[in-house]
């Protein structure tokens, strides 16, 4: 049975750490991905680490997952809050999914309070920093 | 005249057959494909079929579409209820749409229940699984 | 088992015609009924065809229906947007029901927009003028 | 040319003056047709009165005073609030509508301050009592 | 002074007991109006017991009751959400009303959890299954 | 006591006959206030007709009405749907109001649907062109 | 198996019959605990009856209840628009339990008319006064 | 400086374990508290554990942690979703909290959609179940 | 430094004592004008009194203060509700302002429950009658 | 008669002038009781001055104050805005009841707009710090 | 034919420069007012310069530039959300009309999202600061 | 310091002039490139002129926005109304953008009167034309 885990990232993330540090924190995504497959390494678990700012390629790469992936971590960035299409990848997939974001997105503008992803996934973790990647990888180690 | 009726398929429509028989049905897109193809043939009608996750994709072949085809049938997924591009594009298409869904969207979560398309479209047929497809043919055929 | 589908009409309909044909077309529900009749025999299906401006009345006839036929198309005109007892005589009478509109339902006000049918309907087709009709018997022929 | 104005009346209209004479006053609704006869006489028209608690009967009566009336007055009652239909039956007729209240609706419950009717009208006169409908008569002569 | 009670039945529940047991139970409505009218006997209260599928007749027999009864019992089923005019019709007959439901419309779809009839009943009962009916003849009883 | 009718006019109404005679019809202000002499002459009423653009010119007209007339006639214009500051004096001027609109509001943009007057009027008439003004006048002449 | 039924009740309740008589009667919450128990000896069900302002309370009874009851009765006052977590505990208490009112609440402010408690309720009595307590002993002996 | 966690949860979690086990799992909040007590101490963090239904006494404890403890780790429960007081006291307390929950409750009903604490929480994690206290407690870890 | 506080009243309130008494009390407005200056008098300052029921004009006296006044008192009447042109006026003013209301306007009409002054307030007091001046004028007291 | 008033304050006002000064200012709970006491003996009236974060306990209170107070101030706290229990306690106390807040609610988070306490108080004072209860004082002494 | 532009300026607008310099920029009104003569002269338009507090004075003046001018520049500043009179006039104006803002009122309160003004504006410049009346100036010249 | 602006067309722009020209005009969207090019020289800047169906290929450019121009012109056409991502892109460039629209926006369609892309604007320009892109170069000008 597959160990790999997708660790998929929405629009804007390449600009971690670039840019609006006092909302997303200094450490870039290549930073993340580090930590994606140090933790990954401890539990066992193989990292495959994308982004895209195409809705499109993050349905690409969930259906992709279906097949591949043992589990799914999505930061959908702003298509949280706007994709259906990706509520339904995921849902079709069958893979247990963490949605994962850096800043805690209840605390911003209302239009960032609803996810269409959340519905879909066995889990959420919002708001502690780039943690709540490796948090991810641990909650779902059980389950792979 | 044109004869050709472009019919084109929006997000996870590649799945079909492959995952949620239990609401999209056991055909895949590619014998919905054949059907539209014999159906086609009867009708006099030239099919195009084509399939994809990208709203920009799709935007650009309706756009195609208006200048090469007759007709167009959308399954428009997920970007229904989403997508003003794809509402924008149609209009200015300027052919006759037919909107289709395989399973009712009004029987299932009330974020489906409404879709951007329906307003431009000519009709909307959704509900009884893939002879959704060769029902809208018909229904536009005397319109080509 | 039954061969015979129901086809009722609500409030009206029975002015087909001979009142606005710039939205519902210049047939009248008599050449409805009689495309309905000739689809029906190329099918096998017996049409029993019948038109009410009574709430109550169609109520009935579903109760009726649910009895004597193997399905139900219904174009429940007004009552569409505003009638629960249609949607409850639907859902007891058990039989697989196709919803149609002559008109495109999602193009005008938005009072017409919701369907207390739909939710309850195996299917819905709305917008292509009277072809509506036969179209929803080669979509219930399948499931009589 | 037709000098017809049909006067209808919806529900719970029958029960003018037995009933909440504080909301609708001491009239009986023959007495609201004496008043309608005499002015009607003096105008020159010639009314047909009618009061039914079925919404079907009130779309029937609507049709028909397409075919034979001049003009409309209507007291939709509760169904003011609650039916397309008669919408519908008021734009199909093709006939100058005018809907008249004996309470003023708009300083009563939420509920009764939107009446389907009102847009499908050539006005509206409502709150001073039984004369409403001599009103509507003198505003529909000018029409017929 | 009248010793009877009006138990008027609404849309579809002459189907009880033959459709949706699940949610409306075995008995049918047979069976509880002779519940109703061995708790009547006891109680010294003459019932009249009636089903329609049609809101006017519905309208026409609480205003009947308003001449010749001491209560209403209702079970105004679909009509409960959309009919003003019931709602007209019993706050203009003057008498104490019991609203009855045989399932928890609470626990139901959103649009089944407003009544325009409970503004004007003396109280409701809901949910309980048949007995729903004797407990509100036993909860008038007190006011005939 | 008194016999004088005060018809205020709210803004723009000085512009009738000039502009959007589609809407408005071709009379002039001053040809209203013709027709309302002559029928208020008839009618044995003195009347004050007044036209402002200013919102608090109305109040203080109204407030005057208060103390001078035995009745108003308002046509609020645009005020009608955003003064609560006329909805109150009319409160406090304790006379019978009588709102009248020349188009029928209910018929136009949705902004035009709600009126802060009509609660606080005696009755609305809306919708029949000028004629409104008259009709407003004999309504009112029976509480003079 | 348990012949015991808890009947709860929320705040305010203990100051029945001491304040607004004309919305909640003359009978003080003693009287009703008599009534109760009265009732209950002749059903053979044992009565814990009991009165708390304190939401966490009346929590903390129903999971007591869970425990040493056959079904519940509960009059949660305001809690019954308010309080998810008394919602939670009658869910995991896995009983019968009847919500009653003695007013009835739909015919009251608009932020009565939903409660929490409702819709994980057997059934909901509102309206009649004290007698809705012995009413709804009835509707549950059938039950435990 | 402090080392203490204060973990605090609402109403219904002292019956974790006990029911509806398909929702909440088969761990009691004991196990849970053994738990957090192990990976406390790999943390070097002192873990003061407790329950309660009543909101006043969350705030309590809120309070006191306010004084006592370096981070709080809260499950408000059904509180989560109408208790202001339990906000005002956390952002008043000045500390790093996580908000947990063992359900992902954006896939629940729709009033557990909105959460009064998350806005003023440090992170939230939500829907693996009882991994979800120990995640917190590392994400917490790094801050205090 | 300028010891001058305007008083400044919106629409209709010239009416007070005249009109409505059992909503407004028997005051006028030259005896709230009264009571201010003695109370002025009593704290050292000069009190500057009007009246209007033009919005424009309030606008321009709020202006005005901002350049002579130390403090503003503003019962805004209806505007309280509809002007966004007295919100930014007093938010340009800079100056502190007490917002007061005779009536209780939370216990009123639903569209008095919001004023759009309030949010450039600094406090506001409203429904203990005439009193809410003199207590506005001791609450600006202490930062003039 | 009582010349004693209760002087009533909700969840986490025991933390005044320890957290957040900017919003609540630096006085404590107990510096604004001695404020209390001193205005009280000036107007001859006895505090009873009390704080709980215990929804309950409030309503607990204002029942007490029922029998024993001449008035009531509460500064509701966060149960301003959720709790129809002490709405419910107020309105059956039958006392004048002066709310106030320190802060001006109608400046912060919009769910600190509505309060359940106002459409049940004489008045409202909110926004002016610690005076508000002492002008809360001078208000009802009138009518003590 | 007219080459004059009435540019029309509304309530606060007069303290431009001397009050919210970061929102609203240095510039005075009668800088802007230079700026848009200089611009004027280049274009070969006369401008007509005005400011009011008073919607009506301002409706008084779209009525003027009705008759005299070939296009309006407006700034309504708080008229634009409340202002449905300033909407009629526009429209029956039957110029050309520009709205312009100095700040970008989408950036700002939710009241300050929709304007009545815009929808029958020929376009809309907002939030560059004064430039926008120049820019305005250009954009309507083509039109003259 | 860069002198290049980036100026980004969304959906079917790349249709401009070969459709609805009745909304859009007759320019094609080459055209509007000269005209850019033109005024851009004129004012010493340097033009990137692009356009896209794709939302995730509109973010990238964006993103190489914030790296190499001194300003972005973006007309997001369909995606104003439904892109977050935009929205998150065009903060995080940290760039002066002017938001333009051909047609004025706010006398469409509802679902085209918000934008997610104006909160993040410099400023917006809609409703005149082509022109729209040379006044916001000219708007632009002074930032860069």
């Amino acid at each position: 049975m597959s160990r790999t885990v997708y660790v998929l990232n929405g629009p804007n993330l390449n600009m971690l750490g670039k840019r609006e540090p006092s909302i997303y924190g200094k450490k870039s995504l290549a930073d993340i991905e580090a930590d994606c497959r140090e933790t990954g390494a401890e539990l066992g678990l193989t990292i495959e680490f994308r982004q895209s700012n195409h809705e499109g390629e993050l349905v690409d790469w969930i259906q992709e997952a279906g097949d591949k992936a043992a589990a799914i971590i999505i930061n959908p960035g702003a298509y949280s809050h706007t994709s259906i299409a990706i509520h339904d990848a995921i849902r079709a997939a069958g893979l247990p999914v963490a949605e994962v974001h850096l800043s805690n997105i209840h605390a911003r503008e209302s239009f960032r309070h609803t996810s269409y992803v959340s519905p879909v996934a066995a889990g959420v973790i919002c708001g502690f920093g780039p943690v709540v990647y490796t948090l991810a990888l641990q909650a779902l180690a059980a389950r792979v």
